[in-house]
């Protein structure tokens, strides 16, 4: 396969794993279902809706391009030590999901050798697909999108999920940006943030600690919607990162943006 | 005109107002438009959404209810002290609008004698309309909803848009029901998070100071869907009301927040 016929693939398989991620999760929106507290440390609650997406994923994957690995949030993995490795979150903002806000989104993510490389923030609840990476620069529903400039931080709005996600530090470092920003807001879901950055709908977005799964797909619909986005000490997102997480539409408010975090840790 | 007839005119006219309110508004969202500082000392931005739409419903009450009151969040009002009053308020969610977020909605209210009588929350960019009030039940686009029930506030979420809206006391009285509750979430909207609990979806909402245009609309919607919704002192909510409202789906939780709150502001 060409580099542009495996590029193109890689995207037509985004699309199919969207829409039937998309339509196994609305089936289940709004519905009266039963929220298991999920056998990890972060009792975070998990749904059938979230299961059954990524299975069904991870069934396309295997049977698109069995030497891919692939990492989900419920299920683990297989062979992930892969060039390419799929990561996926089928409900990235399972509150949102179960409290009836269309806010929540669904996450695919592909790596190259640990490095983000194509993204897709899917939001089924509200008809909108970001696809961004492998070579094509970022849309929504097929229109291209680009982040907007910003002259200065004291004019960017900054949104968060909520300081309640914050450790003592974190709060502290995500204290300084919002008083060096013009306003901050929190809201329901990640990955929404990011979508809304990349579209140049809002200017910042910034969270700690998120998992792989929660910002493998974010990275590239950001960078190829000209925004920067890195962890808070200013690297670049990978595998291996702690998920401190700043992207911003305009490099120069990021610069900024992470002058004001100070982050140490 | 019989009563039957009225309450039928009123709900027709609440439908049209929304029509027209939705398309001014979603002409304008997600587009460059410019946000003025408001003239008052909130210094909340207003747009040209804003005014547009409120004059637009404005015009449409005078001419179908010429003996009807109007008090709207932008243009001030007009024989206030009617019987019948109208309250508006074009967009419910400023900061959401103007960021891209589709959970900002539009408050259309009708007081009898000061007490919300028949309430629209209607949600443009998500294609929905909750209304209740006026002798019928509340319906979201046309479908009936109805609370949930809770056995117990250790079982139930509480929605609130966020802790930098509080004041030192206010904080302090929600911090004890966030305590008590299973669970709190930050969102950007507050007139959603009343919806979301008259369709069941979640379980509590929670703010501080709203004006009367924040929650005439509200009011009706919940208490016609099955729900509970007071000030912090657990009293019906009317024109004089401080705007300190809490709405629970099941009255027993409701009783149990108040006790929790223990607000004696």
């Amino acid at each position: 396969m060409t580099a542009q016929n495996f590029n193109a693939a890689c995207v037509a398989l985004v699309h199919r794993l969207a829409d039937t991620s998309g339509e196994i999760v609305l089936h289940h929106f709004r519905t009266s279902l039963r929220v298991d507290a999920k056998a990890d440390e972060t009792g975070s609650p998990v749904t059938i809706a979230d299961r059954d997406a990524e299975t069904a994923m991870s069934d396309i994957i295997r049977a698109a391009f069995p030497d891919h690995g692939f990492i989900g949030e419920e299920h683990g993995g297989h062979n992930q030590n892969a060039e390419w490795v799929w990561v996926l979150d089928p409900i990235d903002g399972t509150q949102s999901f179960i409290n009836g806000v269309p806010l929540f989104g669904t996450l695919i993510g592909l790596l190259r050798n640990g490095v983000p490389w194509l993204g897709c923030i899917n939001h089924p609840a509200l008809s909108q697909r970001w696809i961004g990476g492998g070579g094509a620069p970022t849309t929504m529903n097929g229109a291209p999108v680009r982040t907007r400039a910003c002259a200065d931080i004291a004019k960017a709005t900054v949104y968060a999920t909520g300081p309640e996600y914050l450790r003592t530090n974190e709060a502290a470092a995500f204290e300084r940006l919002a008083q060096a920003s013009k306003r901050r807001r929190y809201g329901g879901t990640d990955c929404f943030h990011y979508a809304m950055v990349a579209s140049g709908w809002t200017d910042m977005a910034c969270e700690a600690r998120l998992a792989l799964h929660d910002f493998a797909a974010v990275v590239p619909v950001i960078l190829n919607a000209g925004g920067t986005v890195t962890d808070w000490n200013g690297r670049p997102l990978t595998r291996g990162s702690t998920g401190h997480i700043l992207a911003a539409g305009d490099a120069g408010v990021h610069a900024q943006a992470l002058k004001a975090l100070a982050w140490s840790g």
